[in-house]
């Protein structure tokens, strides 16, 4: 058992998906430069920098990253141990069904026993021991002919993300089939979710043997399957520019939880592993402000080199600008300030700030987007 | 009577001393931009620029800044029409009894008939017919040897201003007697003051005879008194520089209000006109927002050239960059945006500014001042 256990390490491979504007992080967060190239935890690493170090346990230098191709330089700059032949650069956006599935069709034509695991490069872990626990887990179960999720143990009834409602425990594993995805429910309905106990959070965190993904794939999107499959076929050789200006234009958009994880959860394939860790999407400022304060309040949280005067103000300041900021009386606010964009606004507006960035693009500031 | 009102208003000289920081609308005011060389109202015009129209219809040319010398620059931009005969550069700020003594000094010097009138040049004034008609009331009254004052009929129960008690009323003449001059009082007796109907706000406006004016300060202060008047003896002269040298660092520092007024209306030569036009002080952002709103509610008032995106955010942004501003869902907010400081704060905390200049002062931040 510990040596088939070793050996399904072996056989691991981590992909990190980085991509995703992250709107609502506005004007921090910009197409040039989106959420997981910041530093949104304090850290002094920026999220993809965290993201990286936190699979090297598990993963080693076995660790791939696709990311748009106007990011290949800021990539490079911020992990410079990424082996080249590990970087995926996609000519445009195509959700994450492509960029997922061509590193796993990638891998696998490099070696088809390969279990490929994927991590959003803009998420925050804490306790990250749990955390390998739960994918050491999830290779394991992965091994034995499954896709894998690791479903995060939720600490409250929140309505900003999807859910996975367990299902019958798999025997001798940490694992648990997956009786159904749930899209993001009402706040009522959430806490229902979370007083049965049977619910965990959807943190998009994918395990499987390549194999596996792609033959279900196969199934469920055959056009975007041979899609990848042809680019993988020529990835490592010199066709492979002339085959991506040809095949990536075409390919569908579309979201691996709908063209992986619900069909083979219907198809009986998947199961999931509670993560019983602190995880966090970071998708708006309340949320980081939240992350900063660790619930205590009265706290301005601030992040970035701005010199601060601060009386009786909560919330958050975040700076890219080395000027002074004095804020006055002021509870949960947001104030971020870059060199051409400054927002205001306060945590229970937080969300707001992705129609903002609509009402940019409709009114001429797309070079501010 | 005709002709010698006429001849009065020949006498007539105003005085604009600029001076004084502005700390509470810091980081727009600071020391080298104080409040007066800005654009407070959105009139296009900077406050010293609508003093200086303002006072044209009565005194044409016969207009004097006094001003400190490291403003002189941006004095003369502003006022392209001013003769430098007529600006008197304080090598320090000395409080405004030497700014208004030394330039009634000199006018003195110049033409021993002189009625001179000092006006601040950071207020901000509507109805100028009736403003006008105050000065030209106020120049009859210095004519038949008085000093006088221009007392606004108050619209609330203000505890921001000092108040002026009315006396009895100087027969055939808009003027009445000084009873009192009161120092700024608390909410509740501003309340009697209004109730009775006999108080009106100090805005410091001063009318009188040169002549009387320096002979009141004869006896209130001899020292500074004599320091003026030998100024002026060798202004127009080459020895200025060399006097001024000399003389100014010792100057006593007092506000004209208790170096001439409150002494002049205890000798009884004190006489006040009712100003019943609309006047501000434009002490801090809240005044600022309230000026600039007429007393409608959501409504968010925007100073400068700022390109803003506001999402049902009320109050003020001042902006001095051409940066983005972003506010969604704010109350009686303040932003200042400027290249090196910005401020985010309340209408209701905008007089806790002065105290966070002073915090700035002790936290090594003087460059920003």
């Amino acid at each position: 058992m510990d040596s088939s256990k070793a050996s399904n390490s072996d056989k691991f491979f981590a992909i990190i998906p980085a991509g995703g504007v992250g709107s609502r992080l506005w004007p921090l967060s910009r197409a040039s430069t989106p959420k997981f190239l910041h530093d949104l935890t304090g850290s002094g690493q920026t999220l993809l920098q965290d993201t990286w170090d936190r699979l090297t346990p598990v993963a080693e230098n076995r660790k791939m990253i696709v990311t748009g191709d106007v990011h290949a330089d800021l990539v490079a700059i911020q992990l410079p141990e990424l082996d080249k032949s590990n970087l995926i650069l996609e000519p445009s956006p195509k959700d994450s069904t492509a960029a997922i599935a061509l590193a796993a069709a990638v891998l696998y034509a490099r070696d088809s026993e390969v279990i490929i695991g994927s991590f959003a490069a803009d998420h925050v872990i804490k306790d990250n021991d749990k955390f390998l626990a739960a994918i050491s887990a999830s290779i394991d179960l992965a091994a034995s002919g499954r896709l894998v999720t690791i479903g995060i143990v939720p600490t409250e009834a929140a309505a900003a993300f999807g859910y996975i409602k367990k299902g019958s425990r798999i025997l001798d594993t940490e694992g648990f089939e997956v009786a159904e995805f749930v899209e993001k429910p009402n706040i009522q309905t959430a806490k229902s979710f979370i007083a049965t106990g049977h619910y965990l959070w959807n943190a998009g965190m994918y395990i499987a043997p390549a194999k596996l993904l792609l033959d279900v794939l196969s199934k469920t999107q055959p056009s975007l399957h041979a899609g990848v499959m042809e680019l993988a076929k020529h990835w490592d050789t010199d066709q492979r520019a002339a085959k991506l200006e040809k095949i990536w234009p075409n390919l569908e958009k579309i979201a691996i939880d709908y063209a992986v994880a619900e069909p083979a959860s219907q198809m009986g394939l998947m199961s999931v592993v509670p993560g019983d860790f602190e995880w966090h999407d970071v998708g708006d400022f309340a949320a980081i402000a939240e992350l900063q304060s660790q619930g205590a309040t009265n706290n301005l949280a601030v992040l970035g080199s701005a010199k601060v005067l601060s009386d009786s103000s909560s919330g958050i300041l975040v700076s890219e600008t080395n000027r002074l900021v004095a804020l006055i009386g002021l509870e949960d606010v947001i104030v971020v300030d870059t060199p051409d964009a400054l927002l205001v606004t306060t945590k229970e507006h937080a969300q707001k700030v992705k129609a903002l960035v609509e009402a940019l693009k409709q009114t001429g500031h797309s070079d501010l987007l």
